[in-house]
């Protein structure tokens, strides 16, 4: 049996020595790799950053590290096509933008300024179009000399849809994380998400839940909720007994 | 004596989920913590950050945690006025910027389409200071409904400066990191920015020059080179043996 976890944050590179990082600790995605590996048939390729926990070394199970978006598309394109998984568990936090480009306080306004006349003195799409291009090509070292700073970040791709679109047959399950939110409205963005990236289930939980040990979380399906837990090693138990009697029916 | 280390990078949050930081494993401030704990009489304050290795535990060691570079600022103040130290080193890496508001696209382009026509239709320094400061009042949540976010960071106070303002008689190391220069230029950086933040010393490196074990570093005084190392034992050797000859001959 081919299990495939993603755990941890991505790291979005701004320069050198500065990234946006997602945070996540990886304790979860180590919870899911143990309580997989109880199963003596079952290997695991481990998609992670170095920053996350890590799961304990075993012959069964392989890490690959990424660091940002774009990495871990291209690590999971990789797997994806040259291995069939019976399951998927993408608990990774994938950062929804990456940095593009940015501008000193001055040289963000003289843009605008410059550009503003050929779009009759109003700020449009296609004026910031011209002026993040003008921008990018000039790979401008980010100045330190300026009171504020323009960080222009452009939306990453959703890695998850290729999850299903490469492998329609794999039993995926999603996660979604939300911050003070009621449990109808956890529900709802989850089920969205769910249908969206054509997982089989989404493991949904807010951050206001989630705090030392505890770790309150729900499996959901499309017809609703399929159970709860409330620490990392209950998900992790839950989230594995579920794909296991799933894949012993087929 | 009582000795005062930082150490790791600083984390500026963007929201509960993301944040901007700055690479620093810690591993120098780990090695300059356990070449100071070998002399018995000296008691080290360490300044560092979760994510960064830490120092072997030691009855002598107190470590105190802090997340942004404001966390920094209010435990420097604290301990620089509660307690005298011999020496400081401040090896943290920390974000010259922190995030201070930040639009979707659309909503970045209609606030300043509705403020120029009050400012001649120019996008002046003024203009920007208001839509920020409105932006910054609206409080929202950062949207990823959109193709470009804008970040608008701000310049955080120079931690550095308040160590001596608050302490003028310690013996206070800078670190200065650069990427890809000449070693005059390295140097010329480094030596302004221990006169900018009164320094008796500075740390001078290029990321270029480390990699795995080798961490290639030259320690400056405002007269020139003091010594140099060519990986983070010696480094920390170097500041070390330094700062006691120094203590030595008060």
């Amino acid at each position: 049996m081919n299990i495939l976890i993603t755990a941890g944050g991505t790291s979005e590179r701004i320069d050198d020595v500065r990234a946006i990082t997602n945070h996540s600790t990886g304790a979860l995605g180590q919870a899911l790799a143990h309580a997989w590996l109880k199963d003596s048939r079952c290997h695991i390729d481990y998609v992670t950053t170095k920053a996350a926990k890590q799961p304990q070394a075993d012959p069964r199970l392989t890490t690959y590290f990424i660091e940002g978006t774009n990495d871990l598309f291209e690590t999971l394109q990789h797997l994806l096509t040259s291995k069939r998984y019976d399951a998927v568990i993408h608990s990774m936090a994938v950062s929804d933008f990456t940095p593009a480009t940015s501008f000193s306080e001055p040289a963000f306004y003289q843009a605008i300024n410059q550009a503003l006349p050929h779009f009759g003195n109003q700020v449009t799409p296609e004026l910031i179009q011209q002026v993040l291009a003008e921008q990018e090509q000039s790979t401008g070292k980010i100045s330190s000399d300026t009171d504020h700073l323009f960080l222009v970040l452009k939306k990453t791709p959703k890695v998850i849809q290729i999850i299903k679109q490469l492998q329609p047959d794999t039993l995926l399950v999603g996660f979604k994380l939300l911050t003070n939110v009621t449990k109808e409205q956890l529900f709802s963005v989850a089920h969205t998400s769910l249908i969206k990236s054509q997982a089989d289930y989404v493991l949904a939980n807010d951050l206001q839940q989630i705090d030392g040990s505890q770790h309150i979380g729900y499996l959901l399906n499309q017809t609703g909720e399929v159970g709860q837990g409330k620490n990392k090693a209950e998900l992790a138990e839950l989230i594995v007994t579920t794909l296991q009697q799933d894949l012993q029916r087929v």
